[in-house]
Order: C-alpha cells, then structure tokens, then sequence
C-alpha cells in the first residue's frame, strides 16, 4: 500500500499547510469513515462540524472555511477541495492486476497479428486473424477481439468485452468488463410475403476515436454500411445503447442507461443524462444537454438545454411540471 | 426427473387433501399448459373455471375456493396458494450443471490464492494473484475474478460475469452471468486547458454483503476512494446500474433496467421499480418505494412512496396524472 | 474485398440503369462520405443537390426523383432506394471471422453432446453435459451453453453469451455476445421471520423459436415453473430485460433497453419502442404498438397504440402533452 506525509500531500497539492501530522498517511477517506491512517476533505461549510469527531488525521479544506487543525492534524487549504482530492487519488493509484507472463500461455492468437511493443495479453483472450494492436495495449483475460480489428497504442479493454471484426478502437481508450462493439445493427425489413422480417446485413463496422472510456455492458453496434463513430474524448458509462450509424462528435457524455436508437447525430461536447432515450435520426447540435430521464424525439441546435418526455427546452419543461403540480393541488 | 406421490407433496406443504390420485407427479405447470402429470395452482376464484379442462392430475387450491377434485384428481388446500407454490418448487429443483472435476484443468488460478474446502471451478475461468474464495465457493466456467478480491463461502458466480480487483463478496450470495463488479466510476474532471476531460482515478471497491443476488448484465461500479456498498440481503435484477460511492442498505430491492447515479444512499428494505433512475448523492430513508420508470431527483423520508418524473408522493402523482387525462378529455 | 460492375448491380436489383460507369464499385456509403469506388442512394428529393459534389459514381435513386447522372456516373432508378439498398447490402456481406478448425482445440466440450454437420465451435467455448447442436451451429469463442441445452440448425451464437442449462434455441437464430439466457428469474417471498427475502426456486426454463434475433447483452430469464417463451420470429435489440414466465408471440420486436417484467403475455406482431417498460401480468393483444419511453401497466387489446406513462391511447397522450404545453405558456 502507498503512503505519504503530509509534506509529500502538500506538495502534490500546491496548497497551504496548516497544523502538522507525524501520521504516515495511507489513503484518502470521507470524514465519517476515516481511520486515524487516512486523509479526508471537507468543500462545504456544512460539513466542518464532523471534522471534531472524525478519526482522519488530515483534511484537504477549501480556503474559505475557517477551522482549526487540533493535536497533530492536519490541514491543507487549497482553492478547490473537490479537484483536490481527484488530483491527490493520482499518488494512491494501486497496482492493477499482474500478468505473470506478457502473453498467457492460454490466450489464442492468430498467426497473422501484429503487435506492437510492451503488449499484455490475458489467459483465455482470443484475438482473430490479422488484428493490429498497438504498442501498450492490455488485454484482460477472457476478452475477445475478432479478425481484422484494430486497437490503437496503449488502450486497455477489461475481461469478457468483444469487439467484433473489422472495427476500429483509438490510442488510450479503456475498454471497461462486459462491453460489445460492432454487433449487427437492429434492422429489418418485411419479407416480400408480408408474414415476416428479413433482416438487413450490416457489412459496416464501429469506429471509436482516441481517449474514449466504455462503460460496463454497454453495445455499440455496427453500421448498416458506413460506420457507427464515437469521437475523440467521448466518455460513455455503463449499459448504454449506441444504435447502429449514430455519429457522436469529440467529448461527449453519455450518462448510464442512455441510449442513441439508430443514426443520431451529436455534435461535439453533448452531454446526455442518465436513463435518457434519442430517437431514431436525431440530430444534436453541439453542447446540447440532455436532462436524465428525458426522450428526445425532435432536432436541436446547438447549446439548447432539453429535458422530460417528449423533451422540451428545460425552462419550458419545470414550467410544465409546476403548472401541474398546481393543477392538481388546486383540484382537492 | 424428480417425481413425487401426492401424499409426499402434501406432507411437505402441509395442507389437507381432498380426493386422491394414483399418478406420480413429475412437476408444477399452469393450469393451461399442465400434463397429466403435472400439478397445478389455483390461487384465484376466477381460474376455478380452467380445472375441468386442464389435464392436470392435482392443484394446490387456496382454502377458501369450493371445488371438487374428479376422478383421480386430488386437491391440497393451503392458506395460500401462491406461498404454497413456492414451497413446491424446492422439491423439484433440478441438478445443478455438472463440474466433471472440482476444478477445471483449463481454469488459470494463481499460485498464491486461498482456498476453502468444496470449491469448483470451471472451465476457462481466471482466478488472479491473492484472491480469497471461502468454502463452497462454484464458479461457473468462463467466469473471471481479478487480484485480491475475497469472495465468501457458498456463493455461486455464474458464467461470463467479471469481478475486478480488491472487491469483496459476502457468503451465500448469487451473481448471475455476466455481471460486471468493479469497474472504474463514471467520474472526469475538465482538463486544465478546458478542452477536454481528465480521468479521476477510481481506488476505491465494492464491498458486498451476505446472500445478495444480482442479476444478469448488472453493473456495480468501485468508488472513487472508499466502497460503493450493497447492505446484507439486497436482491437485484438484470441490467441494473449502481454507480460509484452509492450505498445500499439491508434488503433493498432493485427491479431490471432500474439504476443508481453515484453517491446514492439507500436505507434498509428500499424498493426501486423496474426502470426507474435515482439521481445523484440522493438518500432515499428506510422503506421507501420507488414507482416503475420514475426519476427520482430530491431525498425522500422512511416510508414514502414515490412516483413519476420529476418523482413526488405517489398519491400527488396519481392525481396529477387524473387532472391532466380529464384536462385534456375535456379540451375536445 | 468484393465488388461488382454498375451492371452487376442493377442485375440484382432490376431497376433501370441511366447513364454508365466504368468504375468498379467496391460498397456502398452515404453521399457525403462516399468514395468514387461506392455508389450511393438517394431516396427523398432533398437529397438530390448533395450528388453533384459527392463522389460516389453511382446512386441508387427513387423512381419519382429526376436527375441527371453526369460524366462516368451512373443511376439506378428503382420503386424504393430503401429497399434496394438493403437488397444491395446482401452483394457486399464480407466474410465473417474465420475458424482455423471447426472445433478449436482449447473449446471444452462434454463427452456427451449430440453435434449435427458442419458445426464450428470457437476457442475457449464451453457446452455442458448433454447438450444438442444441430447442424451448422456455430459458437463464436468464449461463448458458454450450460447442461441439457438444445440449440436448433444453423444458429449462431456469438462471443460471451451464456445460455444456461435445459433451454432450446431453435433454428436459424442469431445471438448476439454478451446476452444471458435462462438465469434465474427475479422471485423472493418474505422469510417468515419478517426479516428478510428467500429465494424463489426458479426450475422453468426460456423457449425460443425459430428465426430470432436476440442483441448484445439482453437478459432472457427462466420461468419460476414452465417456460419463458420467444415466438418464432421475433427480434429482440440490446440491453432487453425479458422476465420470467414472459411469453413473446411471433414476429414481435423489442427495440433497445426496453423490457418485460415477469408474466407479461405479448401476441403476435406487437411492437415495444426502446425503453419502454411493460408492468407484470400485462397482456398486449395483436398488433399492440408501444411508444418509445412508455410504460405500460395495463392490458391492451388488437391493435391498440399506447404512449406515455402511465401508458395510454397514443392519440389521447398526445391531446395530454398539447394541453399541458399550452397551460404551461399560458401561466407565463
């Protein structure tokens, strides 16, 4: 386990010191659960009454609360305590999981794969014929890539995802457990009798830019033809639908539970809230904000703010909810 | 096949039997689709009519439902059908998959993990560096457990499921296939020249306590320092998102497609309906019950019941929703 | 990579060629992103100025859509480019991931399955105990079918799904990676100490029927008794939560994250927008249309299209959101 005094803290930090600790500290804990070991951290007022009770023996403090340290704690005052604490998990990151060997013994390779240097690959992985990885790439076991796939320098995909073939994953993208790109995409079209579908091939493929994070469970299909993109710096969260020729711009947001029925369109910075629906063949503009919840059946330009079902701009949205919230309260 | 006389299923349900029958029972089914034999239910006045045509060669019938049985027909009156149903089932449970050996020669296990007594562990499993199973411990093939993680005694992982590093399952728990445990939160940080998003490392894990089930696709992220925590007893449902830092109380309910954004607290025996979405860092007090496809945004007190998006008392709900159908009946 | 002359093309399409191309046409793509080696559709008038700068040279066109093809360019004019191009798409099906042997050495298969002609089982795939392929199986690797489990001709599984013990597959279906079929359903009663939940034994098992189509990780669960029933020809997207004892008619389609509780009856021909909930023990007839986002917690006859939630006549909904948005401007 890692541990720092509170000079090395500080020094990461760039803050204020105030008060001292002898304590070797550990890791980073809230104020109700910290031992004695532990570094805790307070961004709001409210919350200074239980730094008396708390066991930490140091607090990462913004700089407008005033509060003393007390016997041999500590306190580091900085402008915002919240990215304090982001930037001080940075020392604490533990050890990932080993590899005891680069390549496992069980993994099965194709012959005709190249890769770059310094790859790890996990017991159980199958990756198929004429794959590229590049260099740094972590495969965790039981992961599947299938032929002719592309994985670009230093991505990560956790255990049991599948990437199936001809798709394209960018440089430093992390893959999380249970994900699947490139399946067909949901489209069929009535058998010519009329008693049935037929289901239309998907001969295009998913392609996903740079520093893109995949949420647990979540699927991305394929393109019809042409592909399904997901933008540099897109970060996607667990169980998320992406339907197949949705074109997401650079550093989207998808929050859990979302999804993108087929071809929707987000321009750059989107951020969708969590449970949130788009319909088939939306389009929205850039920085547009999707509320949690909500189901967009409409377009919207850029920056609009949009929420409920059908979503609506928000303001006209709350008004709605208030209008009848009274309504009903007017009806006793 | 398990098979029983209409004596020995009484005798475990303890009802009283009217009429009798000679045919050996093989099993429970519907009314409708049930063989001769086949033992049925009837819980409900209005399925007395089903009895005569139903080939069925028994039912368990509620006590105060008038019926005769027939020829080589037998009833057993209970209390309650329904529980006595239950009650049935674990006579005819079937066997469990086979484990050919304990543990699978083609499953990777590290040298240095402890082990109890009656572990199985299937084909193409991983089982990483210092991790802990108790007694009894199966895991179903191709599942993957990464390093230091403990999972306690007689909990059954199923196939396809992954639990990341330093995580800790409690005993007698089920996790069915596919479940992803650990995986990093949902959590960045604008990047310093605000055109992008930095990553906030997740060090933190999920701690999981005793005869907890989750179902199928579930993901439970790790915290970002400290657990994400599901309490003693939770049961959870397929394709349910838990976000980092959220904790869950003693027998919570948690119905399919339903999720919780980070920093969620649940107190004990919390019910959330199928689809619904709690915000973040929202508390919900003991015995609170979430309606089916609500969106709950605001803390709620032990007891409420709540409904709808934005989710408020399921009674104000419910009148909301008769003022509008009657507003716009009336605008025709 | 294949690829066809432009009269190649019309051949399988039978629509008249104007103009001609000498180029070989390697796929196809959207206008704006097509190649001069891919021909393109245009199937609504406002389409048509985009063909002067792409560059694809060719288009599939409507009919009813007056253009000129220009220089080496050439169209297809059919009754509807939809339906042409989806026709088209079955020319360029490229080949899918390669088996370097038919059954891959690293597969565990037990000494007791049944295999038709012509199976292909992938690396580090485990089929249990008495398992029954039929011909043309194929198991993409790491795929996991438990014991007693019956998959019908020509299906195709593919990677990290899990389909446990005693269910049938039928013929011609597809399944995509990461789906669960046959985990347990979601089924507690209350210890009789008041204190807790027990485990309903779940000894049903899922039914599917032939031509089925089943996306990445959607959950199909056991009955509790009897069977979890798919109709043959249904289509199922991602993330889907079918529960126990649901049972599905045919050719009934489930767009993305939406879900069935338990015993939820569906005819023929129903059709669930993505993200819609269906409440327990609700019978859809015939036909039954369901909106995007719905929630639906009452039986519906024939034919019947519902929106909102709680779910209603589709047209009555939309008088509900009219009235509520014209309240909320008036209050201004």
């Amino acid at each position: 386990m890692k541990h720092y005094s509170i000079q090395e803290i500080n020094a990461k930090l760039n803050g204020v010191l105030i008060g001292n600790t002898t304590t070797v500290i550990t890791g980073p804990e809230q104020l109700e659960y910290a031992t004695n070991e532990q570094i805790t951290f307070i961004g709001n007022r409210k919350y200074v009454k239980l730094w008396e009770t708390s066991k930490a023996c140091a607090a990462i403090i913004n700089n407008d609360i005033e509060l003393e340290p007390g016997n041999n704690r500590a306190l580091i005052k900085v402008k915002n305590a919240d990215v304090a604490m982001a930037e001080l998990l940075e020392l604490f990151i533990p050890e990932t999981p080993v590899f005891e060997e680069d390549i496992h013994s069980t993994a099965v390779i194709h012959a005709t794969i190249i890769m770059g240097k310094g790859c790890k690959i996990g017991a159980g992985c199958y990756v198929g014929k004429n794959v590229k990885l590049g260099d740094g790439v972590t495969l965790y076991p039981n992961t599947t890539i299938l032929d002719n796939t592309t994985i670009g320098n230093h991505s990560t995909i956790w255990s049991g995802t599948v990437i199936r073939e001809r798709c394209v994953v960018g440089s430093y993208c992390i893959i999380h457990p249970n994900v699947t790109i490139g399946a067909d995409g949901f489209g069929f079209r009535p058998s010519p009798d009329g008693k049935g579908l037929l289901k239309i091939p998907h001969i295009g493929n998913v392609i996903i830019g740079n520093g893109v994070e995949i949420g647990s469970s979540t699927c991305i299909d394929r393109g019809k033809f042409s592909a399904t993109v997901v933008g540099d710096g897109c970060k996607i969260d667990n169980l998320v639908q992406i339907g197949h020729n949705s074109k997401m711009g650079r550093c989207c947001i998808m929050a859990g539970s979302s999804g993108l029925a087929g071809s929707v369109t987000l321009g750059n910075g989107v951020i969708i809230g969590g449970g949130a629906c788009i319909s088939d063949h939306v389009t929205l503009g850039n920085g547009v904000q999707v509320g949690g919840c909500s189901g967009v059946i409409n377009n919207a330009e850029d920056g609009k703010k949009l929420m409920g079902y059908p979503a609506v701009d928000a303001r006209e949205q709350m008004k709605q909810w208030v209008v009848l919230r009274k309504l009903a309260r007017d009806s006793k």
